[in-house]
């Protein structure tokens, strides 16, 4: 089992996960492994290359950044191996980099949104969301932050423990109670599993009766997301699948077992359309959502030619 | 200790629970204690009936079936006790008889909006809502319900658990799926806490964002509620108070003990507008929330100076 | 053959047709009906009674004037045959005499919302409506009216007829040009085929998007409807169905039949919500919406208890 | 009379018609004229040029292709004749070539829009958008059509012969049932006459209000849509001028005859405001309206300099 | 010159001003006016009431309480003219207890609504209103108040001095900062010119886009307002005229003189519909906007026969 | 004091105002500083370039054209000082001759949103946006202009003495009149100090209120501005201060130190959200606000690199 294989194995298997670490692992490992095919003819290389590529992409078919990370670094236009593999390392180390500063430059681009005596709304555990908020509550700014439990799986605790951990003055609601506190919050900032060129957001499911409390109370919601973190093929149409999981994330089997005529539906994700929306902040700046084409093509750099 | 002290104990320790029945024990005790009171001279009769009234009242300041039950039970219009008593027993009597067809009744107007192949969607446990569900199904209708989680007491699993033994398909999903699911629904059914001058609806937390999504999504959504469910205090401006219960319902205190930052919201209650509401099934008909007024002056049957 | 029968048969066959007719016909053949059962005794009368009632209710079972009439018609408090015909002679005078000066008061009251110089788009052909325009253009205000054809039956032709007849300046518009036309509208004025209890508005097919364009322009929506036309059944959570009519109203049935993968969809009425309607003008008044329950008992003057 | 006026002719008359086929004509008949003139100074044929241009825009002033591929075709770098005659021929084979593959393109891109079971409603007949539905139903999807008879020129006939012919279920519905069946509805999928540089359609009478009806339902709205027809004209702020047709489409002229104080107002299109659509499927991938200029500058090709 | 005209002509003059104090003085002096008529035939009584009671309403006719007071005050059903006058005496006596009664009862039933450390929005200057106001501020409630400017006459002068010398903290603003400073706002609290009987709000010019902007941010806007401020003329479909006032409160005149293509448009009121109305408080109970039918009928005590 | 002091020094003190002028001159300064700096040596030659850049910047933090005017006058690329004064020459030149065409082109632009007949609303005293009028009014439009007040300072009265000099007829109302005058409206018609990369417009206090307005009466809001109005800084999440001017503005000072507890707040701006907005006319055409980005990155030229 060489390396490829290993990572590739590691994000299955969620040893390795979330969307960042797996778009950096997937690119090094990609990287690593085009190394390793240096003395192939060149038409063999492509095709190894091309295989490697599907390997890393199938393990996790639902995560946009994996394809993103998989895309950018193999692209090359050498006619010959040793140049194309120098793209590849150059590619690599490019998208690796960028995607190790997007959570400061987030969190600096997003910390202007808020202000001095905020209340911030946050649901499930988003690194790119709390990089804001704890980039703002670092600039000494008197901030407190309200966390949704979010069950099934209950990320919200998690979020509450690092916020504490970092002395932010936080308090944890249920998911129910999310809009009728909503008159107590300033701003909402959530994280991304994916954008589409609508600029329609797919996170965590929750996120869109959030967005719609926000928005039925005017208060503003800002979506933190690195720009691998759009999605180009939706430029084609592609509609984002809702993965359905395990109902024992929700109530006990053993329960579930003695009520026949009762099922569980438990969708882990859920779209927020653009219209609840009023920024995207990434690491190369705040964009509406109606620009989700334009962070696609010309900051993640993919085109349609290229998906 | 005489029995109306012990009907109130039961009430504040809430041995006896829920609306109705603390709305029927209250109007017997207070119908009990009065002929109690029979030899007593006309002027300290009222004076032990409004002691015994405030009892009463004060075992649960914010549930509103309870001084609606007895402000209807104790008023009378005689000037000698033994003729007040008699209009006292047959207050109780017709209270408690309205009281106990009421769910029947609901159940009866109620099934009447729910067509054959409907999905209805409802949260927390309602018996005035399963009563409608269930006389829909009695009556050969096709239908299945959604039924949410309803954190932090998960009342939700009570009501799958009534649903399924009842032979009723039914679907349980987290209070976060409420909005995406919405789509799959064809209307909402929702019990009352209490109802106000206005039409707003006070019930379980997270029914106002339940109703704000069917709103978006153009569902109807059914309020199920007993006419003495209204409140006729709010025709004086008094608005209702939001309880905040224990944070053990939503957090382990242990956990919460180490997180000194962070602190805990668990309103008990949520406020949903009239707009959002379609129609409240009460037992004397179906009328929209703008009728409040009506129902309390009319059918109810209180006014400013009952109260 | 009795002339109850010959009424009843008249309406089942469309010889009497228009809600207003229905009810008066009804009325007075129930009354003549009564009559000739006076020397029943009691018990029989009533019985004799109902079946004459039910006879006449079940020759149109949605028109909601239909049995309103025949309702208010037959109720007496009377407990012999001869007081009790006394009591329904009168209740059909009454109802009678108010079924026909229904149109008129409605236009006086109704022409007090045009204003010299206004556009009104009306939909259908609706005696109420027009009653209503003419009453303003007979007041001398300096009106003109945009009619839509109102497919498949195309009533809209006998509606610019009659106001071409009456010297109305008048525009005739498909059905779909109503949006784009509503920003030349001021003011639109429909009819009602019958009201719920929530003061949504059954009519024409077409009446609920034209009342939504309005809403979205922020153009008041006017409906004319007498008394009669309000649904107390509606109270006890009945829906009126919606029927749907033949094919050959939209399509050629030859053409149809070469197309063995295509069906038609003709529904007679749609629903209009209450949030879509500023006033509803009665012969006794002009109501918002939500009042509808207070017209169906106090001016209608049926209870769930008549029903 | 040489080629280029027999084509103008063809289009003025409407021999021609529909904007591809006008589009694809008028691209040719610029190029083969350009050919004609390769004997003349460069000056000489410059001025022809323009004059052959004009002749062909002149044809058809409102159709927004017409000058889209004129002006696409016309333009060149060069400043000899022969080169330039080298590039509009070239140009003349890429956009009859990019006209010719669009609609194949859109079914591809629009179709993954569509899931199985989907019910789909469509207005009046658009090549575009049953190119759409078309190549959903042939990767084996069960959908269904609803499609609106469109009156007055009841386009919707052609429609449900196309789609009964494929072999697809359809519903046909008068125009006035759009609101009421719209709860039957998952999608909408529409064509554009043109799009504007914020996103507007411009299309067929009563899309408008049938987009009107999605969005206050949620129903998505699609529409399909060449790059041809974004009009960059309106960059300049020029407004799409809205026709008005013969009387004659919506009533016999001899009745109309008969009534002096009627009119008929007959506009072809109406215009759908951004926030109504969701996604416009062009050949070069799928949009959200606001991208319209985006379109238009880096897809079309077109800026302000060519107009 | 008797004492009704000398009362009619200070309302007239605006000598008595304000819509209490001109009703309370219309009943009065018609009470004594009746009085002196006591030695006239019956017939000629009526006669001469009536007249009285036209001279008092036809000095302000766009004043609701006027008409309201006199109708209130003079209607009796005796067939002599000592008992008439009785009866007048006796109305006019309930009238103006109730009125002089009624902004204490306002106060205490709209300052339910006004929790602690609420800041409050006003508009120009109402009696009403700010009865509310002070009477959470006496109630020891820590609030705050944003008074508008109120232009052209700018009554938000008196309402901040008053407020002031109330010692309640105030903010003033112009009437363009209303929207913007709606953010800071909990509640908005307004008084009425009128209200007619689909629950719309007559009212300063300037209070409908207040109440737009409260309804954007989801403010409650509450109106405070006497029973006899609701308009009975408003059943028979009778609309508020909006005066008019002179361009000299807006600009110099002297300045208009050399602006000869400068017109000024002055309107004293602008109409709230009654979805930006969350509650209007009377002396008599809160009640929704839809209710006012029901003020009118059952409170105010006028009906149809009675206007 | 030489003459970038100078010019500096007008600018603070109002002495060079408006956002056009301001840019014009300080363009031509700093372009002329930079050719008072030709002897220095490269390196000493940026650091006085950027203390001048500086020392303008810093005349007016919240004036947006002043900073793009200065980042895009003194940009180069050289590395010898005669090459970089020549660049920074052809920058002056280039910005001052597009900042002084602006005028014109905006106003041909937006005068095709225009028509005959059309009755335009106005907020403050906007140079672009009257452009726009004067245009359409030049083309022989006949249109009319509603003009507010614009309270505290009344900038309205500028715009009507404009617009009468110029043969326009005009209507004066106050700030609280909008929503009232707004069905009069076909078109608004306003100017802007500044927008943000998601769309939204800061302006005039008030501008936001009327756009509200406009947007609830379904008129299109069109604002005139300049690409040197659009904010490169709002790309990084910069949000506007929005300033607070003199309480003199509004009140008397004599007046208010009477009144202890009476503030003022007088905030010169406010916010406009993307979506009351149509479409922003600018001198390189017409853009959807959701075009922010693509205007400030492809036509004023700026980027994140730049601020």
């Amino acid at each position: 089992m060489d390396d490829l294989n290993t990572t590739a194995e590691k994000i299955r298997t969620m040893e390795i996960r979330g969307a960042g670490r797996i778009a950096v692992a997937a690119s090094a490992a990609l990287r690593d492994h085009a190394k390793k095919l240096k003395s192939l003819p060149m038409k063999e290389f492509e095709i190894k290359l091309e295989e490697a590529a599907k390997t890393l992409v199938d393990t996790r078919p639902t995560a946009v950044s994996l394809p993103n990370a998989v895309a950018l670094t193999k692209r090359h236009s050498s006619t010959n191996v040793y140049a194309a593999i120098d793209e590849i390392d150059s590619n690599a180390e490019k998208f690796i980099k960028n995607a190790e500063e997007a959570l400061d430059k987030i969190g600096r681009i997003g910390a202007e949104r808020i202000h001095d005596g905020d209340v911030i709304m946050t649901h499930c555990n988003s690194h790119a969301a709390i990089s804001i908020i704890k980039t703002a509550f670092d600039q000494g700014k008197d901030i407190s932050v309200i966390a949704t439990e979010s069950r099934p799986r209950r990320q919200g605790f998690i979020t509450i423990r690092e916020l504490n951990d970092y002395g932010i003055p936080t308090t944890l609601i249920v998911d129910s109670a999310v809009r009728l506190t909503m008159k107590k919050v300033d701003l909402v900032v959530v994280g991304a599993d994916s954008i589409s060129v609508n600029g329609a957001l797919i996170n965590k499911i929750g996120t869109s009766q959030l967005a719609m409390a926000a928005q039925e109370a005017r208060r503003n919601v800002i979506v933190a997301a690195e720009t691998y973190k759009f999605s180009p093929r939706t430029l084609l149409g592609e509609m984002v699948e809702i993965e359905d999981r395990s109902s024992e994330e929700v109530i006990d089997p053993e329960i579930l077992k003695e009520l026949p005529n009762v099922k569980v539906s438990n969708p882990a994700f859920d779209v927020t359309p653009a219209e609840y929306i009023d920024l995207i902040i990434t690491e190369v700046g705040a964009f509406p959502p109606a620009m989700a084409f334009t962070v696609i093509r010309d900051y993640l750099g993919l085109e349609i030619a290229d998906i």
